[in-house]
């Protein structure tokens, strides 16, 4: 029996998740969670915490997400805005001369995407698309469980869509998705449709539009058409089996999402429309995601042995 | 040494072009073209021209294009709007029947694009997205030597990605790109712009702006902006390895297609701008294509020997 281990590096919280593979079936054994290990002695840190974490059980291989670009090659991070302390160093070779275990580094949102769509709200579909609607705008085509990274890596990028028109991204581009349906774009165009100086999220807008507000309400419908376009285009340019919503968005899905898939449904005319459907990992699926490149690590050194 | 035949049969002439594989080089034998045969009768007449082209050289499989949709199982075509007589009929095994090959059908567009992906413009590269800017704007994602058709075919479509504004598109959505740039839209807006009732043409606006007409150039301009968009669109969503442009509109690349380039690659913030080529094959993009699907039959043939 092969014991795996997911450590999901978070900003503020690192997740552990120890799952079993019981002939290719992943089983949950035990998750904990603990602030993340910060500055310098960080990853002595880490170490101690998942060694507390697993006991007397022996993990075959580990995952460890990074939120922010390493290389490829060497494992090491390149840069993580929330993270400064991990730029250089290689996370998994950090944690695996620590704990004496085999591990891999997976970027955060590879990891959350490959997760829905392979255990999550995508399984059983070869061919999946998962958009993460919080802060910024994410997406990822997961095919036979591999995210799609594109020739340069940067595929996906649903949330900056040119559309040439409307307001200014943090891209740098006009008109993005992002710019009008990214979670902190939300407070910020209700703030100033009001005209105040309220530093609102996407949670006060929400509320605002419960109490019937009908500036929030403008901007949550702007929000709906702008996501609505934005399904419509990964059917057109994509064609996935199945399309997995998930991010802070989602947690409130009787605004925005539900009513944007109904209005793609309705403005939909050669699409294909597939399965819409919310995640179902939720803050966990980081964690599954690193247990599954901890998984592929292992196959990966069996055919090696193999051969 | 084996001898694949290409059999392009578009809408008025049919393409043949005869090709050998020079130990996995494809080489020109030679080619040839005649009026499309037509109606009752028209298999029987392809076969004639066919026999005719090959003379006493013997293929051994031949492709052949079909401009509409046919059923991946059967080979039969569903829909040929310009080609009514084919609905039904299964065109490879048609013509296998009557000239004792093999034979393998291929969507047109589908066979333009692995031609200009593999053969052509392309060439070289593992991921390579062609648009072809004609009547219609298509797009095409060719992986590996193949197209990506997505869940239910429908994958590559960026001439409608939903922007929600601007103009009815055919696709029955608003502002397509393709509603900017289709090649006969791009007539009918001038014509509307003036106010006049004349039918023009694609090629009559562009004679238009270099006579220095205000509202031609108003209409190339619109549509110059709508390409770029498209062409970030794609970066964004695909991260392509070379982007090669092909279509009637490309016969005239300091028109839209070469300031578009330009305003791409102005606009570009994150993305990783690859190389964006002219199509090379031309109007024999279509018959190298069949050529391309033939050459993989006689593959999969061999490959069936062996196992
Ligand atoms: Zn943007
Ligand atoms: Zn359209």
């Amino acid at each position: 029996m092969t014991l795996l281990l997911g450590v999901d590096n978070g900003g503020t919280r690192v997740k552990l998740l120890l799952a079993r593979d019981a002939g290719g079936r992943l089983e949950h054994v035990r998750t904990a969670d603990a602030p993340t290990p910060r500055g310098i002695g960080a990853m002595d840190e880490l170490a101690a915490i998942t060694r507390g974490f697993l006991g007397d059980d022996r993990a075959d291989a580990f995952g460890i997400t990074v939120a922010g670009i390493f290389d490829e090659a060497s494992g090491a991070v390149v840069t993580s805005a929330n993270m400064r302390w991990l730029e250089g160093l290689a996370p998994a070779r950090e944690l695996s001369d620590r704990l004496g275990i085999p591990g891999v580094v997976v970027q955060d949102g590879v990891a959350t995407a490959i997760a829905e769509a392979v255990l999550g709200a995508g399984r059983g579909a070869d061919d999946v698309f998962v958009l993460a609607l919080g802060t910024g705008i994410a997406g990822a085509h997961v095919v036979d469980g591999a995210v799609r990274k594109g020739a340069h890596g940067g595929a996906g990028e649903i949330g900056h869509i040119a559309t040439g028109r409307g307001e200014k991204c943090t891209c740098g581009q006009s008109g993005c998705l992002e710019s009008l349906l990214g979670g902190t774009r939300l407070g910020a165009r209700w703030d100033r449709a009001r005209g105040v100086h309220a530093q609102s999220t996407a949670v006060d807008v929400v509320h605002g539009a419960e109490r019937g507000d009908e500036s929030a309400r403008a901007v949550l419908d702007e929000a709906t058409s702008a996501l609505a376009n934005g399904l419509l285009s990964v059917m057109a340019m994509i064609d996935p089996g199945v399309i997995v919503i998930g991010g802070g968005l989602s947690n409130s899905p009787e605004w925005i999402i539900d009513p944007a898939v109904d209005k793609a449904r309705r403005q939909a005319t050669f699409h294909a429309i597939p399965p819409i459907v919310r995640a179902e990992l939720g803050s966990w699926a980081g964690a599954w995601g690193a247990v599954l490149a901890a998984e592929q690590r292992v196959g990966d050194a069996l055919r090696l042995e193999h051969t």
